[in-house]
């Protein structure tokens, strides 16, 4: 029997960009839905989960957002597309999510552990999350931070860029658990970010505060789906110890 | 026996973010390096590899690293902290390097195809990463990308902000990779956001183009490493059907 690393061991290597699926080949959507309750449970920034999954099934759709996504290959002939979605708008409604239902395990009975969340959700995430248009505030919080640090650690990620950036990073963890979750389930899947996402965000009607992090198109692959041999830099050149 | 999804779901629901490791319990530095090896594998922007991976191994390192992670409980008792670092910088010598390495499979005889790939590393790439200090061209292929998308799909993410949120990307799902398979070494995991990001590039002797995307300390948990339950957004509210 595998161990649990062996496996995992054979879904990261297995694992390859696909550009051409086999749409002919049998689909188990369920096998989406799985995927993206898995990429729920990724961590990301704060707990605020400021994220949301389309998943894009018809052919119409799927036509049109293959469009989107320049006419790629690896859109074209998908069972599906997911687009991943940044949501930093939504920062206070999750704020606020995420403060009540943790209350349930940091009663005010506990004294210090409660006011330590409390406060982290009202007075900590707003300090980050809060911006206006031209993000003055940002600027502010970075000479702040620049003055601060002159005599001690402090956050220097402070600015409306930088908490972009945040959200980012935690709509990506997500993405990746959906992939290898997919190639788990017996799928294939190719990450997308050339696209146009001014027309991907009207084709899902999401506001301005909305960006896309990135589309993941799943299928079964075609034997000519994956072009040319994994190319690695080598690990010497990358990974170093301190 | 369970199959591979079943085993992929037990790692994603059994991995929570630990912020106290027992550092009695014995350690096995070869699952860091294991883990690392197939973070190297996630997919990324354009295979351009735009990242490094620093362990901090030694008590002393740590103590001074943990400090810069502003004191986290979560950096003070980890066996290891493991630094992911965007290297948006090296795209001109990671793309020639992807590229000598695509050209075996793309040989000149191959025509069009070899042309693509050609045109990708030599045109594509630099068009979409080089960028002057106080990014006019990145202002100026806004621009055109304005105008252009006026009549066609067109890529957005033009300016150096947009690569920089790439290649930060790209280095989290790096990250998530390596966590879920610390997981599925045994071992538990941390990424951690609030750091000071000057004192960490200092700290590790990086160049400016180099920036922190997180770091991530790993260990065995302690039961009481757990802070509370699970909190998620019910995903009627984030997973959407087109």
């Amino acid at each position: 029997m595998k161990s649990a690393a062996e496996i995992f061991n054979n879904i990261v290597n297995e694992r390859r960009s696909i550009r051409i699926y086999d749409d002919k080949a049998p689909f188990d959507g369920e096998a989406v839905a799985r995927s993206l309750d898995r990429a729920l449970l990724a961590p990301n920034s704060s707990n605020l989960q400021l994220w949301e999954f389309y998943r894009v099934k018809t052919k119409a759709k799927k036509d049109e957002l293959a469009k989107y996504c320049l006419g790629q290959n690896a859109a074209k002939t998908a069972n599906e597309l997911i687009v991943f979605v940044t949501r930093k708008d939504k920062w206070k409604e999750h704020a606020e999510f995420v403060l009540n239902e943790s209350k349930k395990d940091f009663p005010a009975t506990l004294g210090k552990r409660h006011k330590l969340v409390v406060d982290y959700y009202t007075k900590v995430i707003p300090t980050l999350y809060f911006s206006d248009p031209v993000d003055i505030t940002g600027g502010l919080k970075k000479i702040v931070s620049a003055f601060g640090g002159a005599f001690q650690p402090v956050p220097r990620q402070v600015t409306a860029t930088d908490m972009r950036i945040v959200v980012h990073k935690s709509v990506a963890l997500a993405a990746q658990t959906f992939m290898l979750s997919m190639q788990a389930e017996g799928y294939d899947t190719c990450p997308m970010e050339g696209f146009d996402s001014a027309r991907v965000k009207k084709f899902l009607n999401l506001p301005r505060g909305a960006e896309i992090c990135m589309i993941v198109s799943v299928g079964k692959a075609k034997p000519e789906g994956v072009y040319g041999k994994r190319v690695r830099i080598p690990r010497e050149e990358v990974i170093f110890e301190v």
